[in-house]
Order: C-alpha cells, then structure tokens, then sequence
C-alpha cells in the first residue's frame, strides 16, 4: 500500500495511492483512518513530504565504501562505527517529491546528493528486539540527505551542511509493503546513473538501530530514521535534476536550482 | 504574562496564568487563541512541557567556563566555539516541570545536570538581523540538558547521552516579558545551591544565534533554542531534586529517580 501526503483546498490528507487514483482518508495511517470517499487522480495533487517527523533520526555513517570515500574527501581518517549510535536531522529542511532544492547564495561547489532508506515508525515502541523491531515499521520512503561539504568540514556541527532549507528531500510516499532484502538504490544525476548499491548492505540494519534506540528512546508514529548512503557523491548545480530510486519503495526527484 | 501548556479531561490546552488561577484558552499562543472562559487552580492542572517544538535547537556551547571545566572532564583540548553553529536535542526527551528524570539502568553515576535558557520562537522567521531579532521571540522558558557524561565521551553522537527519554525537562511556562540583561541562572540540588551565573554571559547571545541560523533555515512558531549552560556541574542520583532557577522567568523543579 502506498500512502500519499498532499494538500486539497488549504487543508492536508492523506491518500491511498492506486494506480492514478488516490483515495482521501480522514486520519492518517499514524494512528487511523477512514476513507473520505473523495479521490483525486494523481497527477492533480501537490505532494508533501509523507510525514512531518516528531523526531528525525539519521544514521549518517552505515555503509563502509562511504566512510573510506568520505574521508578522503574530508581529509580524515576512515573511522568505521563500531556501535548504532544514530544522529538527527531537522524539519526545516524538508521538501517533498519535485520541490526545488534551493542551494544557498554562499554555499560552494560541494552541494551533494546522498540517497537514503528512510524508515517510517508507526507504533509507539520502547524496548523492542532485533527479531521484532520490524513490527513497529508502517513502511519505507526515500531521503535525500543533501550536504555540503565545505560546511560539514568547517563548521562544529552539521546544522547548515545538512539542515539548511530544501537540504531534506523525503518521498515520493511510503510503500508498506516493501522489502528490505530485495531493494536496490540507484541515483541519477540528468538521467545519467551515477550510483547503484543494494540498500540492506549497511554496517547497522534497521532491525539493530530501532532495536539500539529503543533502549533509551521511545520511537513515536510518524518518527523516522534515515539509514545513510553508500559510496561518494558528486555535485550538483543550478538546473540539475537528481533522481533516488529504491525498488520496491519508488523514486524521488528534485530540481535544483540556486537561491 | 506565563503561558502554561496542560491536559484536561484527555486534551491539551494553552492556558494564561495569573497568580494561582489558569485561565484556558481555544487556539494556542503560537498562532490565536481566545479565552475559553473556563479557569483552572493552577495547583490542580497537570503541567505539560510548555510547547512540542518542530525543530529542537541547542546551542551546546556557549560560556567559556563551561567549556573549560569540560574539557577538564572529558579529557580533551578546551576549544572555544568561534562561530555560532548550532545543534540539536531530540522531542522524545522532553518532560514538564515535576515530572522525573529517569536514569537508565546501565548509566554510570555521571547524569548531571544543565542549567539553560530556552528562547521559545513565537513567528516564522528567515533572514532576520540581529538588531530585530527577538522580534520572532514569543518568550522564555527554562531547560535542564541532562547529560550522561561517560556516553557523552564514548559515543559518537550525543542519542542516549543527552537524549534518553525524560533527559530534557522544560518549563515550568513560556515567559514573554522577560528581559535577557536581568536573568541570573541558579541551580540547587537538594536545595543546596550548586551554580549561579549571569544568563546573558554567553559566547553568541540570543539575537546572534537567531540571526545567524535564519541565513539558512526557517524558524517557525513553537521552535525552541536552548542556549547552553555555564561552569560545571555535579552527579545526580536517585532521590535527588534538581531545581533551576532563572530571575524573572521561573523555577523548573525535577525529581530524580532510577529506572
């Protein structure tokens, strides 16, 4: 099932997305839900993100080909994690499916794309195993966490390397139905494949964060926790279009454009 | 006038408070409100945190003698922030006034406190300069950054040191009168005094922080600004009470307990 986040006369739905079709509820599949009955075909919506995070967990390092090609770009050394230990991101930053990411006036060169799963929480859950943390799971989107390096070296924390408006793509809706074992991402940058790597390959699963979380951290319905990216980026500029797809979830597209 | 935020027969209200009585309210500061007519005895309300914020920003650190004694204490080089970069807390870890601070089970004995201002923003914000900046403030609140310090060294990130549920009291009400120059911040733990500082003695005040964030990012109503903490603090333990006043906004009182 895949569930669509959008705005109808001033107000925000959700929708049930069939084919063309999507049907309206009243509630929301982070707690229940109704079926309005009206619908609206598909391409007459404007999407929003497809939740708006009490919290916005990210693993930010979980694929190893990442950590060795980040760090040489940043001039580090390559530190492997060698717990879950999760990092966060910020609302601000938020855009949905085929909103502009708006690189800021001052930001160099370095704006770049990272595609990540993102996991969407839709049970309340505290102290969950790894064998069970699934349940706890409404369902997949996609993220874009873009970042620019310049700032993420520079600065003491990530807040404008990463957070900065636009810099959170999420979308284009979250498919329940998908499976972590099947999916591979890829990243198109203008049409042109720029990066493919089998999504589950990360240093941490989603069963062991949700289940590290949830020994301090209660997770709350419409939480999410983006679960990093593998290999090195490249920049992207005024004009560009970058594309995420995740099989079996879907494919995130944004412009870009210069503020 | 102190905005405090309560449930109610199973809801949430905004309510103002003078003096002992509660007055409730339709709508809430962060946008309208009108007086429902109905009042409350201030003794009898359950107090919730006094807003949920979108985005949870904490400037981390911000007076050079915390940063001092910091050093000391996790063993590193004292590195005075040179630019106002902020960071973030997480919502799951906000608690109200005279609810418990729960202390995991496998913490070691240092859970110690932080006394910290807490701007609460009032209007959505981007580019504004520092001379106009509290304009976007609605008021201020009070918050207590506990922090376990062993995890706090060892973890790549700050999840369960400074987030673990219950790790982030605030309150006890939203303060829209008072003034930055006349605040002094003074912490008792079991009613003996531990700290006391000038509030505004900070290494980027509030217009600096604010003014800064809003070339990148959008703040919106509700969104809070912890504005970090001075000098060094003690161990809590179970049993223990921690009170943070600030002058002219209030005194946030917490239980401690053990899990």
């Amino acid at each position: 099932m895949k569930w669509v986040r959008y705005q109808s006369d001033g107000k925000t739905f959700y929708g049930i997305l069939e084919g063309e079709v999507v049907k309206e509820v009243y509630g929301s599949p982070l707690d229940s839900y109704t079926e309005s009955g009206t619908t609206h075909n598909y391409a007459s919506i404007e999407l929003l993100p497809p939740v708006i995070p009490p919290t916005f967990y990210a693993a930010g390092i979980n694929y190893e080909k990442h950590v060795r090609e980040a760090a040489v770009l940043l001039g580090t050394e390559p530190n492997i994690p060698e717990k879950a230990d999760i990092g966060y991101r910020a609302a601000n930053a938020l855009i949905a499916h085929q909103q502009p990411i708006v690189i800021p006036k001052d930001a160099t060169e370095k704006v770049q794309y990272e595609a990540e799963l993102v996991v969407v929480i839709g049970k309340e859950t505290r102290n969950i195993s790894e064998s069970k943390a699934l349940e706890c799971v409404l369902g997949y989107t996609i993220g874009n966490d873009v970042s620019e390096r310049t700032w993420q070296a520079s600065d003491r924390t990530m807040w404008r390397a990463k957070n900065s408006d636009t810099f959170k793509p999420m979308g284009p809706w979250i498919e329940t139905d998908a499976n972590l074992e099947d999916m591979v991402t890829t990243v198109r940058l203008n049409n042109r494949e720029v990066i493919k790597f089998h999504t589950n390959d990360m240093i941490f699963g989603v069963q062991k964060y949700i289940s590290e979380i949830t020994k301090y951290i209660t997770l709350y319905p419409g939480d999410v926790v983006w679960m990093g990216t593998d290999g090195s980026s490249e920049n992207m500029k005024d004009g560009d279009i970058c594309e995420i797809e995740i099989s079996g979830v879907g494919t995130l597209r944004n412009p870009i454009i210069s503020e």
